[in-house]
């Protein structure tokens, strides 16, 4: 049995579910799982759908027949993956190794499903770390005079390595234009806050200075402007008056884990889509 | 416009949804939500839509041909709501009124959708709050003695006022397996734990004495059997060493009232389906 | 048993610790609860401590001695609280009641130990809700034009009434800084918003268009600064994408209830203290 | 600067928090944290506390004089912990690995500050775990024929190293009764419910077919009695009908892990007071 996943969006109009549900079906497939929703505000449909077929199938024939007969009709956006291939994750890392630790520990545990041909850094200090679980390790420091020369090593390597995504484990460097625009909603980023609060720099010394009862970690699609994407995932801990910046660092590393991995599941999953700078999230 | 709501079950196969899709299409329906769910345990197939006409529809015929051309076919369960009715609801009581005023602060803040013919309870003592909200209050005393005729007495009410469901607010008496039988998963109860922990009497010092670190409070249909009945809603309250059981009371009270009318709602807007004892929550 | 509450903050040093609760023992007392806490960053140490007397006691004498053999040694900010006199407090609101029906509801069930004497409004929807609870009603209108005659009259009737504190119930008015002036950390408001996340109008909307995952609300004493005071509670709801702006206004209603009450028990228990714009929160 | 912690217990009575202030006010101590807890029902006091010394102490002297001048009074069970030593903590795992993998990455970064000696289990499959992170593994199979003599071994690993105390990170095997009079409260379990709900064997598939909407996770001190120790800390994550068994063990897994690095660090930290099958959690 094998299954194909599609995501669409487009204009909200009638007949879409027949439609697409009878161009499955005159396939010979069978729709397992079906999840839409409708932005009535935009009037804009969305749906996933996961669909298996009990014999062999050809994917182009299902692409080309699904863009002739129904894309082109209702004018959508959409893509149609077939299960088979294992996505390739590249892990770019700075110093702080927790949420590193945390994928990692759950790439091993087979948890993720992908495959990570390299993690990057801009420091040297985790490369033990890389060793540790047996990944190539690349160290591509950045300085304003060599930042240029840094980001085309890293497209290099992203594209040497065929990536289809990336994450930011706490990296701690701006990701430039032309990166985002290589990897358009395919950058996931985990920020120490519950955006939009504390956007920016040292959202922990920030929370403690406010005084919020409420401390959160946030995944977001990277796009141009800082902290402003997509947010795929969000989470929150309890503090109180007693706990130190120190100790809402700490906390927030387990915040900061859990989120990020969450979110980067969605992602693997084919369960996020992202439209006006949101994120429908499929169940 | 005006729309129907969908609820089905039946063995799973391939086909049902474009069967169903096709039928609304065929109607010049136009489908707005779908959501469907495998239970691939059992191989049963669930789906609750909604679908809304542009034009008039003879609710009668959608009805009939439903049942000739799709549920016979497929051996479902299935019920078909029509908007327009506003379901009528009896609320019982005891002595405790937080959930008593939660329900009727939502009801009267339009919150509900809902009809509330008459608060009934075994005491006298919250008559007061159902006069100062202006509903009718049925003091129906129940003793040993007097048992079985108070529940001809409460079904002589539920039927006089064309009852859709109850709602237990803390209602201290056990339902009649008459009464359960009359109303099949359409009586509500709130029970002050989280299940299936603690069920039956005085949950709180069973947690107060057990030491956890978390209360909760479960929504569930009421079944034949004590606390075990398909759950419709829970959540949980952070506690510690330092709450006294008085302290818990208190705090769950919370629990309660939240957890309660998170189900009664789920249940208004036909949300929930029922299965083997366990609940399919629609979203 | 009569018992008092101490509540104080003073610059950090060795010994306050020993020397109060020496205070308490030579006056026959018995300490049954110390909660202590140091703000390392500022040097500020802070205690709140229950003390029992099993005999009759001298809560003048109590005052007059802190003062001279404790208090003026570490120069203190300190209050002592004995336990016998309920606390006013009264309850400002404008067109939306379900804040309104859930102090009421507490009140009337026992939970808070306070006496309201009067409801006040800016409109005269709220009216019967008032009076269904038989509590007095004074619509006290605001325009530009009446503004600072209506704030005379609210300032009168806070004082006729001995008013200890304001609880704003989505009193949707600004607070005169003459007011805040009067009641310095006793006036308190519930803000529907994760501060300092979405602070000013229409929270709601702007958390939809964000695109957040979870929404929040927060519970604060009012300062002069719109939003900007001293946070005494938080807490959060989760979303999705289907959730639309009256959605999350709805989900928003339990919890702006359940997160007011909180704070307002808190300070009813004399469990807050506030130092540089941030509470400390007693256990 | 050095600290010494101290826990006590004792029946509670007039005059001990004001003997133990003064106890370290008399030796130029400086108390900078108390918390104290009062179990009413049981007439128990708890208190934990901190005190700085400015200059070198005796801590033997400490001792000796806390016996004699307070504890014999008071009837105390009590301990004084000085920071220096660095506690050993054996960790025994089976073939689960995610918590394993979790405590490694906390130890790694610092987040425990304890030392491990060694890793064992009943499985060889995690020794590659434990050489990636340079840890002793000893490999310690138990059968029914080898249960007695495996259990030597264990003993005779945790005396050789100095164990102060074990954690089960999903440790499939009975502890014996002498390893637990061995250990008293110095075993930590994580068990993968809610508990005192699905205790025992598969809590994940029990949870399943009772449908509830909440799972959960306790770490607990390990007694004779299986799953019914003294509970350290819960928490819980919120599933769907849509989860199948498999889906739970995945959320679960993350459930499990903050659970047990709280507990964990709460031990640790000297946080936890064992009284009547029940903890004190100091904060």
């Amino acid at each position: 049995m094998a299954k194909v996943t599609l995501l669409i969006n487009c204009k909200d109009t009638s007949g879409i579910i027949a439609a697409i549900t009878n161009f499955f079906n005159d396939r010979n497939g069978n729709i397992v799982y079906i999840d839409q929703y409708v932005d009535t505000e935009n009037g804009i449909f969305f749906m996933r759908l996961e669909n298996e077929f009990s014999e062999r199938f050809d994917i182009a024939e299902i692409r080309a027949g699904f863009e002739t007969h129904i894309a082109e009709k209702y004018n959508m956006n959409w893509k149609i993956y077939a299960e088979e291939r294992i996505l390739k994750m590249a892990v770019f890392v700075s110093k702080y190794d927790h949420c590193l630790y945390d994928i990692l520990g759950r790439y091993k545990a087979g948890e993720l499903g992908v495959e990570i041909p390299f993690i990057l850094s801009n420091h040297a200090e985790l490369e033990p770390i890389a060793k540790a679980f047996e990944i190539p390790f690349y160290h591509v420091p950045v300085t304003k005079a060599t930042k240029a020369e840094a980001e085309q090593k890293q497209l290099a390597l992203l594209k040497e390595f065929e990536v289809d995504f990336i994450v930011l484990a706490r990296y701690m460097q701006i990701i430039s234009d032309e990166l985002i625009a290589e990897f358009p909603n395919n950058i996931i980023n985990i920020h120490h806050s519950f955006l939009p609060a504390f956007a920016g720099a040292k959202p922990y010394h920030s929370a403690y200075k406010r005084g919020v009862k409420i401390i959160g970690a946030t995944c977001h699609y990277v796009t141009a402007e800082l902290d402003a994407g997509p947010i795929i995932e969000q989470d929150i801990a309890r503090i109180s008056h007693s706990h130190s910046i120190k100790d809402l660092i700490l906390k927030g590393r387990d915040l900061e884990k859990i989120v990020f991995s969450r979110g980067i599941k969605l992602h693997i999953q084919r369960k996020t889509m992202v439209f006006n700078n949101k994120t429908v999230i499929f169940t």
